[in-house]
């Protein structure tokens, strides 16, 4: 029997909270992020180094852009896999349906 | 009197002075560049600082790679923008002939 996670309504309650974690969940990367850069960029020593921070950098803000996808019909895909990475916990959805915090753990398992 | 700076040709004692000087320059030019960004990149606090570290490190890149142009044809001109911008001084270059150091003072002041 397939999820059928296209078809999610979500009510504007919830969308507050969807909205709410996803800018926890960005803060929390992008913090991770910053920390981990200045971590890289005080062992720098020669160009080569730079060129691997830019290319990071690089990869980095193209996962991110791609990843905060906010439309609704993408939204439990985005959660399930920030649940997975890491940066959200049930907790941060705390308010959702249970059929959608189901279908959201199933979706990170299987991510 | 247009000066032409085309058709210039090199020894291959000439060359190899304008091979160090090339390498020389890369290696200030550089340098500064890692200074630099390791200086930046203590100051970093949230991921637009990132971004912004991202794009001055692409305009490098592309800025470098298309600086230390080798080949014959090109070397009054990349010389005379490596000389203009301080990465060299007439002493790296001794050895050249004076109507090549002439026409490089030349274009470093026009470039």
């Amino acid at each position: 029997m397939a999820m059928q996670v296209g078809t999610t309504q979500w009510t504007s309650q919830e969308r507050t909270i969807t909205k709410a974690a996803l800018k926890t969940a960005y803060q929390r990367e992008t913090a991770d992020i910053v920390k981990l850069v200045r971590e890289k960029a005080s062992e720098v020593s020669e160009i080569d180094d730079l060129w691997q921070l830019n290319d990071f950098l690089s990869a980095r803000r193209f996962d991110l852009d791609g990843k905060y996808d906010d439309r609704d019909e993408e939204m439990l895909f985005v959660l399930a896999k920030l649940m997975k990475e890491g940066w959200l916990t049930v907790d941060d959805l705390s308010g959702l349906s249970e059929e959608k915090l189901t279908k959201m753990k199933a979706l990170a398992r299987i991510l």
